[in-house]
């Protein structure tokens, strides 16, 4: 089965996905993700001028070969651009091979390892009386699992937290730019998830993001102080290049750690990982290199009791989160799937299979990934230029937003 | 000093060049080195539809808030795509301070440290008769240090040497492949460096690049049998991505070790510089985030002991090139600088002040880089589809190139 | 542009400060600080007598090169006298150097990361009642930053706590004695800081300095016992020297740690920095090795998410305080600057570009550092003996101070 | 017993020497080399204007208390110039000490573990032939062990080859600058160090001294090449602030290592001990804190199987030898001590006991180190200014000297 054709389709249904579609020889099509929040032309010409015309003519069966091909190949490896290119190529030819065996990917991952992957949603509010209402209705449609953002007393606009209708932090062609405070927020959470926790009892899990805020000192002080409240994960602490960070913050609180959304290979978590500095792996299908790639990393995990904690915000399209259930549904040490869910326009445009239900995400039984893209309905939803906002601190110093 | 325009010029005057162009209210213009290999044009996407329009309207001066807004701005961090963007960004903004200033940038990088900045030329041949030929011209040109590399009996072709005219790896649209055996090559490379040792005593550096195609206990083992030869360096002799890879090589051998061509950022030499793996570091301006970025590179490795190394082979542009020089003429720990001159050609679309002399190049003492593109020839010469060469092993499997 | 000529002054407006003024053919003039609080003569002597000879004649542009020349060449590296000579020689030069280049130093650093040089200020008071009061007084002015020190009851004079007018510690020609009881201290300083937390609520940062008085395991449990109340920083917690000491502390609180004021070199930090075991650091440009050798150490430490504290008392001269302002303006990974106003008579001395206003102290837009020395009326205040005191256990064991 | 009196005499028989006089209220004086080679004025105006004013009126048998009471109380700890000072007094209250108990200063240690201080010679020769005949000449003098300098072909002038009449490196007011080359020397010197023990056999002790000049896996790769010729030991082969970069060479030769003579305290050696990177330990008396603090590193190096190698060079005056040897005679540890006679000049401005016979030095038995300053004699011999060499690579690179 030869590839005969690839297209990059970049779409903008409420928000901007960048998609590779593969055909073949034998008439079966793939999809894969190649989303890159605020960079997506980037990596669409990434793949369309460097990428889909080595791919014409291949074995559309040999996704290792073609792994390697692309990542060896390129001699400049990892980052997110080429990741992010890789992984679409990766995942459409599952969705392929899937096809071919007339089976739903998991299959051919090792089958069903539970009945329906474990997803939590995303409450947040201004304050925390709106939020407890914002708890209170997630748990209400059955979600096990939430996350929880407040805004911060002093601060305009604070990451995860919208301001109305949907949340969509790259809501601008030039990135706008928001104001932080460590002092405030670190000041302000604890009361925030203590108030939480009393109201809704022991049962929920909680877990709440920093997004890459503090230093590994404050980090560890706020794990300590969020102890009694007992969260599922403190995500993102510190920005993560320097993965012995984590070290300090380990040290000092039982609080578990999540991080990943932002890693592009397993070299980006080897350590964490082999340290044991993290609880939860949150790599993305799209952004960790595709089914191939992620699942390596996942068994490195597995390995060191660190469980997965897949990133699903609405920055990756519905074609990475039916490749993230397949995965979520077959891997041995799963842990959580993060769910926010898509618009109805952009579910439109992506019909797939999987559904959620009482808590939890199904991926369908379909074969291959069970999803696809409206090219036509796509087509009438232009791309359009928007970036994620940067931060600042007081005094105007750059900080990580 | 406010940027009022910049623009992305890609040519290819016998090879791909991408180069950003800044320009400031103030008339003066600063260019910067944006060239990725074979992946040119998602280095032009990122910058034309995702940075520059940020760009508009900044404060030229501002180089480090530039550097952190781009980094840290962008979410998503790291990577050769990411890095070579930044790093135009970058390297026109010192561009620009250097004129503003009205000194070469060296100048404002604490000046000159040596009088010029030594180089070593490329010597291979299909043999190592012909290679002794090559080196003895390369010596007769004043060259101090040259880096040999030969054929290797059974390959048909082998990365560094050239069958003709220049040497050129990106020679296809798609991929050529070649063929790759470990063996042969352990086998027949130390002969080839002791015939190069003897024929031109003690006096010359010598160096070999492995190119990242050995495990760490073969390089292990080829460092061991090289070291009656005393290399001056050993380049590149495992994929790097597992920094800890090189404590088993270093564990073996005191053939000095040199890498980093391929690095992006601090992170992906961290280890090997803090643990003392590597004697040489090899970043280049344009792949590891411009001035601001590479000089802290350069500065954490003159804290262990390591030297610089600089990349500069021509798929970087003279525009690397002229900030290369200014960097190595100025830093206390420089090693070595590569270089492997440009075609006519390829200089006379970028006219520039450095200039090479008995065994140096000199960066010159035009303000700001020294520098520019000659943007009419630039663009008579557009751009063509090139793919570096994928490496296979005799079975078929895919191989670092 | 040779140094022609270059001299030290000593002068003593209210207190003793070294100033090192270098002069070019080009008639551009720099200064640097030299000031060793308590040894100024010793510093005086390295200058004139071993390194000024050695200047005249020298590129005034070669900053890189002068630094490794002194430092390298004089055979005997490191320490406080050594270093505050290089910084002298160092900080000039990068005054002649932004003269020249007709800029601010900081653009040649990199340009402004912020708005304003976020400083702390010094609240100290015999007990806790006049010390709230002293609090409030700073936050009126504007400062968001407070250190506070309190006298302890038993002992008579404790370190940062003044007995009347201005806090001067080099009181007298000869040492005078003070007697020290850690037990007092541990047991009544939580109490202070509770004090004024509960004063002032969340919002201002405060800060407080052990003065390097404990054991790794006392300051782990100040540090503990001071979590409730979230400072800043704890500084100087214990005696340096010894880098792993600070394991300890690390091992049991989250209570941040700044030091580094004593330190001449990276390497008195970079064990600190690297096993991350501290938060801020708190170098000083003239103790440590001038703006070149100063930024290094900053850079070593934005890698290991280590912030800048710079000392800022007014045992370095303004000159000093010009040239850390440049610094802190500029450097990404700045945290705070101390902030001890010199008195006007020093400040008629060093006539200067700096001003304070609203919690920010910002460096002025003078081309080089933004500070001169007038030398006449340096002239009418000849240097006076002052040495720092002693500190003394009460059985008499020599404690440090 | 009080201090009444305290005097710094500078002076220069043959060359600068700057040693401290004590005199108490019982008459009783003793002396302490501070000289610190190319910065003797700088320790000379710590000591005149900083410290000797605190002495008058100090019990001058408290000894610790006076270590303790110079090195915490000057607050601005280490360093070269500060720690010659300490040096100075502490030597000098030990010789009072002796002197008081009638005894001499080894009595007062421990003792004579000893019958003689084992010393080295200096043999060093432009090339190997003329080597030889100094090796000879010093073999046939009693000398047990021979440190050998080579001149290196291409080189004009070594560090440690004198060129004529006696060595003396600090030979011009400015420093001169010379030119290395560390392939050239890699490549003579093994050659030179397997012809002197062809020519004499196993029986004497070899040394030899880099000065400090190689890089970690250059100086891994020396010790190798040595390891047939069995050196005793290999002398500062790396820069030493960072005490790590000798992991590397001591995973790699069995070649004993020793450093130290640029050495101020405990913290400049304390992980090279620790680690076991060296084998012996060569601080000096006056440079290190005198005989209180050297005691101390001795003994931490006896924990670890680290033996002494005293530096004894003529930079040191024959204060400090007379110091040295007392130690040398009775610490357990003992292993070498360097013997580079000082002129007739300098021996008859300071008579001392100590005295040479068949391979050993002998501190002598007179109460307290058993040497005094002839100031009437010193007097004729005013200081004259001095700076030790600068070194430079081929290209201008300031290099460690």
């Amino acid at each position: 089965m030869r590839i005969t054709d690839a297209r990059v389709i970049v779409t903008c249904p409420g928000r901007n996905f960048v998609t590779l579609k593969i055909i073949t020889d034998e008439g079966l099509t793939g999809v894969g993700d190649a989303t890159l929040n605020g960079r997506e032309l980037a990596v669409a010409a990434y793949l369309s001028e460097h990428v889909l015309p080595a791919l014409i003519g291949r074995d559309a069966t040999r996704i290792e070969d073609t792994w390697q091909y692309l990542y060896k190949g390129a001699y400049w490896r990892r980052g997110p651009v080429t990741m992010a290119a890789i992984s679409a190529v990766d995942t459409a030819l599952w969705d392929i091979l899937g096809k071919r065996a007339g089976l739903p990917v998991h299959q051919l991952l090792g089958g069903r390892s539970r009945e329906g992957v474990t997803v939590y949603g995303h409450a947040n509010a201004a304050d925390v009386d709106a939020l407890l209402v914002e708890v209170d209705r997630l748990l209400g449609e059955g979600y096990r699992a939430v996350r929880v953002q407040s805004g911060i007393p002093g601060l305009e606009k604070v990451y995860g937290v919208s301001d109305g209708a949907g949340y969509e932090p790259a809501d601008s062609a030039v990135p706008t730019e928001t104001v932080w405070s460590t002092e405030a927020y670190l000041d302000h959470l604890p009361g925030v998830v203590r108030r939480v926790r009393e109201e809704f009892g022991p049962g929920p899990k909680l877990l709440h993001d920093v997004h890459h805020r503090l230093t590994p000192i404050e980090a560890a002080r706020l794990g300590k102080s969020l102890e009694p409240y007992a969260l599922t994960w403190l995500e993102d602490p510190v920005p993560a290049e320097l993965q012995e960070g984590f070290r300090l913050i380990r040290r000092h609180t039982t609080t578990p750690i999540a991080v990943g959304e932002v890693f592009n290979t397993v070299f980006d978590s080897a350590q964490l990982i082999r340290e044991q500095l993290i609880d939860y792996i949150r790599c993305s299908v799209v952004h960790a290199g595709g089914i191939t790639h992620l699942r390596r990393i996942y068994d490195l995990a597995a390995l060191h009791h660190v469980r997965t904690g897949a990133h699903g915000a609405t920055d990756m399209s519905p074609v990475c989160m039916a490749a993230s259930l397949q995965l979520g549904i077959s891997v041995p040490n799963f842990g959580l799937q993060e769910h926010m869910p898509h618009t109805a326009e952009t579910d439109a445009v992506f019909p797939h299979a999987y559904h959620y239900a009482d808590g939890y995400l199904h991926p369908g039984d379909e074969p291959g990934l069970g999803i696809d893209i409206d090219e036509e309905l796509a087509a009438r939803h232009p791309y359009r230029a928007a970036s994620l906002p940067v931060n600042r601190l007081a005094d105007g110093t750059l900080h990580s937003w």
